[in-house]
């Protein structure tokens, strides 16, 4: 079996940095759990005074306030079939969520407990949220929820997620200071009711250094980071803190090519462009504690259920045999995590998450 | 919560036609449960006199032991990591494996029990195997495992997997008659041994008639079939099996788009190209009981962890609300069975699988 293994210290040094350049700019930080997916490597965040965090689900809201967080944002568009779960678990825990659409208010008619909200703003990304610029359906909602004494507008909520498309750092500030404006006028239209505005993604909140208008952040992979990351410029390699282990099953002289033991239902099936070939994975060079990244010809290529594929990996297909390991930098680590289910530290520890 | 819902009654006729097909060509029949990873499932195929199982796992080998299948193939190049598995199922269980590579053997000397294998063969498709064509390689696995007093070559085993990216009737029928060429041949030039050809992916065996030298067929996802397998021509829309029961959070009219909770981390992020989109899921119509296929324009086009996005569906947007249920049929059913770990029957029963 494929093992995951993670190195505590580069996740630790990941997570300092993020809340230094929280602190630095006096943004509070909420960072978002849905990459780890553990209650111990949610500890290692209290030691850099993270109090509150965001998730992407009730199920997952559950696991964190069993494991000790009273103040969870759902950052998700409440869902009207999870009704039952926000009331349960707001006995004890102070959940919030997300609102983008009037007609969704009216399935929190029962609340037991009173709630905070944020209205989700799309600032261009297109996948969820009210358009930064339509006042009217803010509004709208505001109305809406005004009728309900439960509900309380606590401000506005962001994630500029096509910062993940964007192919150069023009492009990527182009789209960070625009939604900075967005919100930062909603600030202002809306400034009767005195909101805070939450944003982020990694890649914005690695590359980024200002943040006006913004009161606290929310990015999630950059505790490990990953191929998809790299390649984006978020992080340098020697930052990815997770790896997948991997046993070469198979090696095939005639067409150069490797097979790993780990496929879709380890690593997860996404894949990122490089070239003109998809790519799942980059082979990592294995050190004395924990590995370092090898450079852009060491690739998955390929990839099934159980079985990956490794093509046109030059040298490396002549130096390795059957029955070596080959550790694998993933392409999207949150994915990869879900999968995997445990992580085994640099020490052998094994780390079990929601799903173990 | 997204629910993956199984209508048994089209499992036992999809397992049915299988089986008469598997009888009518006098093959023996060795499904392959990866694709339902579930003991309960795995017991409906008993009532068709299947006694033998293909999985694609030591940890999918163990699980199924557990539940009382008492002969195992572990259709993966054996990986050398997994010897202590092996011996340790080997006790109770006839495990068989497969071999692509003389250098595998160097890490079989140390079996507790005897071992039948089959050696992989590649018809062309590129993922693992020897190359059929390849008699040398063939016969050095064999001289290999000849000197293991505890090996025993059974067979040759062929996944046609090519067959899925074929687009026509006629190349996939290129594909196969050329398998069973293969394969033929390979058994009349090893025919000293004896071997019995096994054979298996869900495309050839749904779609073809023939199997001339065939001894057994392993395909699996035709319990369930798909998205994928639809497109493909592998079966009906009306077979489909599986569909997720997922409600919509969010509906946003400016952009004619629906957001339904289920994302990556149910579905799967596999994907499949139609036109020029890439398609994630398509919406089925619910019945009184179950549902049936809905047409081409009711597609997921989008997906990210929790999120499924529904652009450009026509008049479903008009009628679809928030809070109300659709059906999604995936694009693949194993790897999103995988991630689901339980089945909702439709009388409500939920049926428990390896990752329960």
């Amino acid at each position: 079996m494929p093992k995951l293994l993670i190195d505590k210290d580069k996740c630790l040094k990941n997570i300092e940095k993020m809340a230094q350049k929280a602190g630095s700019n006096q943004l509070s930080f909420r960072p978002h759990f849905k990459t780890h997916q553990s209650a111990e490597i949610g500890n290692w965040f209290r030691d850099f005074g993270v109090s509150k965090i965001t998730v992407s689900s009730f199920r997952m809201a559950a696991y964190f306030a069993e494991a000790g967080w009273k103040d969870i944002l759902v950052a998700f568009p409440f869902n009207p079939a999870e009704l039952q779960a926000l009331n349960k678990l707001s006995v004890n825990t102070k959940i919030s969520i997300l609102l983008d659409n009037p007609d969704t208010i009216a399935f929190l008619s029962k609340l037991e407990h009173p709630l905070d909200f944020y209205i989700d703003i799309d600032p261009g990304y297109g996948r969820t949220g009210i358009r930064s610029g339509d006042k009217k359906e803010i509004e709208k909602v505001l109305a809406a929820s005004g009728e309900n004494p439960s509900l309380n507008f606590k401000g506005f909520y962001c994630h500029a997620g096509h910062s993940y498309k964007a192919n150069t750092n023009i492009e990527k500030e182009k789209i960070h200071l625009h939604a900075m404006g967005e919100l930062q006028k909603l600030k202002e239209e809306f400034a009767v009711y005195n909101p805070i505005n939450l944003y982020g993604d990694t890649p914005n909140c690695s590359t980024q250094e200002n943040f006006p208008g913004i009161d606290e952040i929310t990015p999630g992979n950059f505790v490990f980071y990953d191929l998809t990351q790299i390649l984006l410029g978020s992080c340098s390699p020697k930052q990815v803190a997770v790896a997948m282990d991997c046993t070469v099953s198979g090696r095939y002289p005639d067409r150069k090519q490797l097979l790993i033991h780990g496929g879709g239902v380890h690593f997860s099936k996404e894949s990122v462009m490089l070239g003109d070939q998809d790519v799942y994975g980059q082979v990592a060079k294995q050190e004395d504690r924990g590995w370092s990244c090898l450079g852009e010809k060491t690739l998955v290529t390929g990839l099934s259920q159980e079985h990956g594929l490794l093509e046109k990996v030059g040298e490396l297909f002549d130096r390795t045999r059957i029955g070596d390991r080959l550790l694998i930098i993933p392409v999207h680590s949150c994915m990869t995590a879900n999968l995997m289910r445990e992580y085994h530290s640099l020490d052998g520890h094994v780390i079990p998450t929601m799903n173990s």
